[in-house]
C-alpha cells in the first residue's frame, strides 16, 4: 500500500470521478454497518455505525457554538476511557430538541448496547457487557426539527444485523455515503506511518458541505487507527493538528451546533508505549493525522455547496498568527471576494477590501497581494509587470491561490475557502424541500 | 409640505414604482448639478456637484476600514469650517491608487475652486474665494482601478456650467441618480422640522448597494438642512443618530473603503443660536435627523444587490448592547439564513444557529426565537402553538421580521438586511465587466 499524499491536484482530480476508495481496506478492531432508516424521502443511507469490538481509546474536539446539539451534550459527558459504538445519522442535526432530543439519544444507546451485547456475547474473545455511556453519537442535518427517535430506534436491528468485521473499500464508501447530507460525494483519505517499528494505518472520512466555518471541528470527521494509544495522547494530536486543517477551512462563514471530529484507536497494533505527546518515536504519526485531517479539510471545501473553485488564501509576516488568521478568513468569507472569484474576474480590490475590514492595523505602504504566481499590488502601488490579462487568464483554473504580505512581523496564517455560485443560493434556498 | 414619516410600508411601495421624489424641492443655500463624465461604457450622470455659495457647515462619519480611499485621506484633512463644494464620483473608488489618487484629487479641488471662483466673482452678494481646502470628495466603485483623473478633469467647466441655484425634485432625482452603481433605483428621503419657531428642511440622498456592512456610516449618504447649525452640533447629531441607522444595517457582511455620511447645515434659516447638543430646542430636529437617516439607511438595504426581501432582525434582552448587536449581526450577516429567506423556509433552526456563532453564552430555557407575529421556538421547546404552515406563509412576505429574545438582560439591538439570491452573485461575479 503507497502512502498516500493527497495534495490539491488528487482532489481536485477527484472531482470528476468519484473519490478513490481503493488504498482503504481493513483496519483492525473496526467494524462498520450503515443502512436506510428511512430518514430521507428517497431510500438511502442514513445511519452508520462504527463497532468497536475491543473497544478504542478516543479523542474529540467539538464546535464553539453557543448553542450546542443534543448529541454533542451527550458526548460531552462520556467519561469512558474506552468507547464501544459511534452511531452517526444524517438528515436531522438533534440540536434545539431540548430534553426530548436528549432522551431519545439515551433510549437509543441502552438499545444499541444491549444489542451489541448480544454480539459480545458469541464472542469468546470479548467478555465485555458494553454500557450505554460507552458510545458516541454524530448527528448531522435540519436543526430545531422534531429528532426521528422511533425512525433510529427501528432500524438498530438491521444497523447490527449487517455489520462487518471485515472492512474493505466498498464498506468504507458507503459509511462517507451514509453520512452525508448536500455534499456530491463522499470524502475520505489516509496515511500509513510508523511508531517506533511498528506499521501503523490512519483511515478517515468526512462529511461537509454547508454551515462549514470552522471553530474548533466543523463538520463531522472520523480518523480511526489501529496504533496502541492513549485516549490523552490522541487528544494532543487532534488539538494540535485541528488548528491548521479543519479549523483553517470555511465554506460559508456559517458555523453548525455539531460540529464533531474524532479519533479513534483500537490499539491492534502493538507499538511501542508512548507516554508522552512530546515522544519523538510519535512525531511521524502526528505529521500523518495533519495529512489526513488536512486532506479531508479539503475535500470538504472543495465539494462546499455549489463550489466550482477551491480559494486559498494565504496571509503571511503578521505580527501575530491570531492577526493572519483574522485577515486570512475576512478574505476567505467575503461575499465579494468569493463570488468575484466564481466570476473569474481579477478583481484584486476587494481582497484589498476585505483587508481593510478586519481589524488590523494596515500600511498601504507595507502590502502585497499576489494572485497565483503574479504580484499585483505591491507596498503602496501596483506592481510594476503587472498584466491583468495573465491574471484573467489564471481566473480560470480551479484553484485560485490568494496571497497577501501584511509586512509587519513573520506570522503566516493558511484559510481555504471556496467560491460563490448561484448553485449555492439554489441548494440553501430549497434545503428542506 | 407633509412632514414625511417614511415607514417601511412606503419604501416597500416605491421597490414597484419610481422613488418619489415630490416632496423635495429647494434648499436654500444647496446648488446641484450633474454631468457624465464618460466614467462608464454607457452614457449616464456619473460626476455630482453640491455647491454651496456661501458655504455650509459640515459634519462627516467615515468607514473604519483599515484600507481608506484617497478621497477620505483628503476629507479627514480639510479643517476649514465652512465647505464650499461636494464632488461626488461614481464607477472608481480611488482606493488603493496611492499618491496618484491623491493627487488628482488635489488637481480637482484647484481646478474646480478656481471655476467656482469665476462665479463667485459675478455674484456680488458672495465675495468669498473659494479654496481648494474647502472641498470635499466622495468616491464610489471599483478600488484598486487607475483613478480616471483627466475624464474627470474635462468634465469639470460643463459641471459648474450646468449649475442649478433652484433646486426641483428632477435636479435632486439627477444627483440621486448620479452616484448609484449597482443600485436599482435613487435613494432620498426628507423631514421637515422646527428649531424654536422656525421651519428646517432636511434632504438626505444616499447610494447602496454592495460592500454594505456598517462600520461608521456605510455607503455614501448626504444631508442638507437649511438650519444655522455650527460643524460641532452637526458632528454631534450625525454620531448619535448614525448607529442605530446607518451602522444598522448589512447587505452581504462586506465593509467599503469608501463609506461615508456627511450632513451639511447652510445657515440660511434663522433659527434660534444652539450651542449645546443638549439644548432641547434641537431635540425635534436630531429626531428628524434620524427618521432621514434611517430611511436612507432601509432603502439601501431594500434596494441591496439582487434583494427580494427586506430582513430585520431584533436582538432583545442582552445583558449589554453590544451583545445585541453582536447576535443581530451574525443572524443578519448568516448566508444560510438569508438563502433559506430567499427560498422562503421557515428554517428557523439556521437562526439558531447563527445566534450559537455569536460569542455571546446562550441558554436554551431562556431563549425564544419568532418570526413576524409567530412564536417558533419558546424557552427550550417549541412553541406550544406552532404551526409551520403559518409561517410558511409568512415568509412569502416581503418583510421578514426576525425577533430572537435571549432573556438575559434588557439591552435590545435591530439589524437590517437583505435576503441573498441568484441575482447577487449574477450582479457580482460580472461587476467588472
Amino acid at each position: 500500500m503507497k502512502f498516500n499524499i493527497n495534495n490539491f491536484v488528487n482532489i481536485r482530480s477527484q472531482r470528476s470521478k468519484i473519490v478513490d476508495f481503493q488504498d482503504l481496506d481493513h483496519i483492525d478492531g473496526v467494524s462498520i454497518s450503515a443502512v436506510s432508516a428511512g430518514l430521507y424521502n428517497v431510500k438511502r443511507d442514513d445511519v452508520v455505525l462504527f463497532y468497536f469490538r475491543e473497544g478504542a481509546n478516543h479523542a474529540s474536539v467539538y464546535t464553539q457554538s453557543k448553542l450546542i446539539s443534543e448529541n454533542l451534550k451527550w458526548n460531552k459527558k462520556i467519561k469512558a476511557k474506552k468507547v464501544y459504538a459511534l452511531l452517526i445519522n444524517t438528515r436531522n442535526a438533534n440540536a434545539l430538541t431540548g430534553s426530548k432530543g436528549y432522551d431519545a439519544l439515551k433510549q437509543i444507546s441502552f438499545d444499541l448496547s444491549s444489542k451489541l451485547n448480544q454480539i459480545q456475547e458469541r464472542d469468546e474473545d470479548v467478555p465485555k457487557k458494553i454500557s450505554s455511556k460507552e458510545i458516541l453519537f454524530g448527528c448531522t442535518g435540519t436543526i430545531g426539527e422534531k429528532f426521528p427517535f422511533e425512525k433510529i430506534k427501528s432500524s438498530l436491528p438491521e444497523l447490527v444485523g449487517k455489520v462487518k468485521y471485515t472492512q474493505n473499500k466498498l464498506i468504507w464508501m458507503k459509511a462517507a455515503m451514509g453520512m452525508i447530507t448536500t455534499d456530491l460525494k463522499p470524502k475520505v483519505a489516509m496515511a500509513e506511518t510508523k511508531i517506533g517499528s511498528s506499521r501503523i494505518k490512519i483511515y478517515g472520512i468526512a462529511k461537509g458541505s454547508g454551515m462549514i466555518y470552522p471553530n474548533m471541528a466543523t463538520t463531522l470527521g472520523y480518523l480511526f487507527t489501529d496504533a496502541t494509544l492513549s485516549s490523552s495522547i490522541l487528544r494532543d494530536v487532534l488539538k494540535q493538528n485541528i488548528k491548521t486543517t479543519f479549523n483553517a477551512i470555511s465554506c460559508d462563514g456559517d458555523t453548525s451546533t455539531n460540529d464533531m471530529v474524532s479519533i479513534f484507536s483500537t490499539n491492534k497494533v502493538h507499538n511501542p508505549k508512548i507516554e508522552k505527546f512530546s515522544d519523538k518515536r510519535i512525531k511521524n504519526f502526528i505529521n500523518a493525522v495533519h495529512e489526513v485531517l488536512l486532506n479531508l479539510a479539503k475535500q470538504v471545501v472543495s465539494d462546499g455547496e455549489g463550489a466550482s473553485k477551491l480559494i486559498s488564501v494565504s496571509c503571511v509576516n503578521c505580527k501575530t498568527e491570531k492577526d493572519a488568521k483574522n485577515i486570512s478568513f475576512e478574505i476567505a468569507n467575503s461575499l465579494l471576494v468569493k463570488t468575484a472569484i466564481a466570476g473569474e474576474d481579477a478583481n484584486w480590490g476587494r481582497v484589498a477590501m476585505a483587508i481593510g475590514k478586519s481589524n488590523i492595523k494596515i500600511s498601504e505602504q507595507k502590502l502585497s497581494i499576489s494572485f497565483g504566481p503574479y504580484k499585483i499590488y505591491h507596498k503602496g502601488s501596483i506592481f510594476k509587470n503587472y498584466n491583468e490579462k495573465d491574471v484573467m487568464d489564471y481566473m480560470r483554473g480551479q484553484h485560485i491561490e490568494i496571497k497577501v504580505d501584511i509586512g509587519q512581523g513573520s506570522k503566516n496564517f493558511k484559510a481555504y475557502s471556496m467560491d460563490l455560485t448561484k448553485k449555492y443560493i439554489e441548494i440553501n434556498a430549497d434545503y428542506r424541500t
